[in-house]
């Protein structure tokens, strides 16, 4: 079974990759643009006995070793 | 308008990021994992006319910055 997870920063922690890039664009003349934020997303192809199997694993997986529980968070999603 | 960028690499292009996570949770007993496959999520938040414009500005900056076009490709998702 494919799950996706996405791991992003929790809301009002900085994300320094994000305001680079959002500055590259603003020097490159992409005004409108208002913020960039980034984070990462992981495929997981796992074997599992059921969706909730497969969600249980990918979110053990992903709290231990995707995302830093102190500055990100992450949701699970299922194809 | 808020978009939504995955960044990912084209099939067949070695992840050595996801291959090191797959190794290691084996190493920890995760035996049902087959494969983990690691890409960027980006989400940018920018001024547009219409939902079309959205998107065609988010692929300009994916392509022009995000991903690179020779091992990676992107999609956009509106919400």
């Amino acid at each position: 079974m494919m799950v996706k997870v996405i791991v992003t920063h929790k809301p009002g922690v900085l994300d320094p990759q994000g305001q680079t890039v959002l500055q590259s664009l603003r020097q490159l003349g992409h005004r409108d643009i208002r913020d960039v934020r980034i984070g990462k997303y992981i495929e997981i192809e796992l074997d599992a006995t059921s969706r909730e199997d497969a969600e249980r694993q990918a979110a053990q997986i992903s709290d231990k070793m995707l995302a830093n529980p102190v500055i990100e968070t992450f949701r699970v999603e299922l194809e």
